[in-house]
């Protein structure tokens, strides 16, 4: 078994010693990396079936939320169907690999897993393309209601720097990407960071679901990187009605957030942004 | 079924109207877009059976390279059993979904699938954790050799500006991610650029795969934003023997690329980096 550098239950930071190259010098000294480690999401029904859902890379920490976050974001299991959340307690795992599976237990039978393509799979023999992925989604998620939003140029610019404030030292340096959740006032109501940037927006969406507060139609979502399909899903599934990023969306981001009537913003920096949908929530 | 941004054969961009705000003035204006749309990969064996082995999201062009990079960084299919890559003729599909899958057949009949997901899972009941990956991964990928590459600080720094210029002017604002693939005596030998950082390394391994120029232990791979355990469990899987960044590994790629002798660089930016893991070959 090869030597863990995280010997025993993972953090989110993981402290390791590096040599590092200035010009023609070297030095060694210590440095902080985001800690990557697998976890595992299992479901377990009343009658006892289990099975597991997703393994996916992510940085420990708000683990349940994340279990909770993606199963709500596939459309697969809603948070009233959730009894409990628990990491598996089975004696014979090593502790390291204890804290990467959650044990997701269900009040209702487990949801058919094919489900989890389904939204890139056509129901017709049309093939994948981005225009039908489109369509399956509106089988499991109604386009976001015009509400009541709306925002001044000057509330989308204050949001990366409130962003960033509340970023641990370390989220700073680049390693962790970061997705925040700002209320209608322009407060920041919760805050995830991950290596992998669906990740932070299944844990904010875990975090909503679990604490009673979907949908999150009078809300902004602001995320470090950028947009794409799989994050304005995420956003779309939890009813988020404005969505800014720090650099660029993809063709089928806009495309979702034009379909789905979601306000979406990208390089959002400085005094400046460009609104690629949804600009009738700008005034 | 929703009005597509790209109606016709999706290309690597894309171009609609945006509006631009700067300060409190908005102005409208066209804008390019990466575009990502899904590429279905399918198997064919010689007796005729089918599978789906993947649905990724991905920026168009070289995409049978990303095919054959993906089969191949997965264990899945090595180049030699690769008979034809053919995107879909079923006249049954519309233009814009025929280009987006894949059709690989084969030499030889159809691998296990589960294997996509064994590298996570452990043979052993021990659960998921990251060095139990690391030591999955042994079953199907040998350390990289110690080999003759001796780098200097030099040829480093001048890696990321390299790898810049080679990107188109799109590519330069950010909506794509890029890995090159240089020669140890600095020529950029390839660059493959895509809204997927993983997708990006894939096309270049399938140009490998596909040019019989694996394994690539005299190369270097640059990429364009962070390292995580995919990028590197993709870079061992061709064999490459350094591999640079311009942002940040994960404690796991870090892991990853001690484990297998890989020379890990990060935060290459300017006259300066960090180096991570396997420093003997920088001299």
């Amino acid at each position: 078994m090869s030597k863990p550098l995280n010997p025993a239950r993972p953090g989110p930071v993981t402290r390791i010693r590096i040599k590092e190259l200035t010009g023609a010098t070297a030095r060694d000294r210590r440095d902080d990396l985001a800690t990557e480690e697998p976890l595992e999401i299992r479901l377990t029904a009343p009658d006892g079936t289990r099975r597991t859902v997703a393994i996916t890379m992510r940085t420990p920490g708000h683990d349940f939320e994340l279990a909770a976050g993606f199963l709500h974001g596939e459309g697969l299991v809603g948070a009233g169907d959730i009894a409990t959340i628990a990491y598996c307690t089975d004696e014979d795992l090593p502790p390291e690999a204890r804290y990467n599976t959650v044990t997701v237990r269900l009040h209702v039978p487990i949801p058919d897993l094919p489900a989890l393509d389904r939204h890139f799979l056509t129901s017709s023999a049309c093939g994948v393309c981005g225009s039908a992925s489109l369509d399956a989604l509106h089988d499991r998620c109604r386009p976001v209601p015009r509400g009541s939003l709306k925002l001044t140029p000057e509330f989308l610019y204050a949001l990366p720097d409130a962003l960033r404030a509340a970023q641990g030292v370390f989220g700073k340096t680049g390693g962790l990407h970061a997705a925040g959740l700002f209320s209608a006032e322009g407060t920041l109501v919760a805050l995830r960071e991950d290596v992998g940037r669906h990740n932070a927006v299944d844990k904010l969406a875990g975090w909503a679901a679990l604490s009673g507060r979907l949908p999150l139609s009078e809300h902004v979502l602001m995320v470090s990187g950028r947009t794409s399909y799989e994050i304005m899903q995420k956003a779309l599934a939890s009813g988020i009605a404005v969505v800014c990023a720090v650099s660029a969306p993809s063709s089928l981001a806009v495309e979702l957030a034009r379909e789905f009537g979601i306000t979406l913003v990208g390089f959002l920096r400085g005094e400046r942004c460009n609104v690629y949908s949804g600009a009738e929530r700008i005034s």
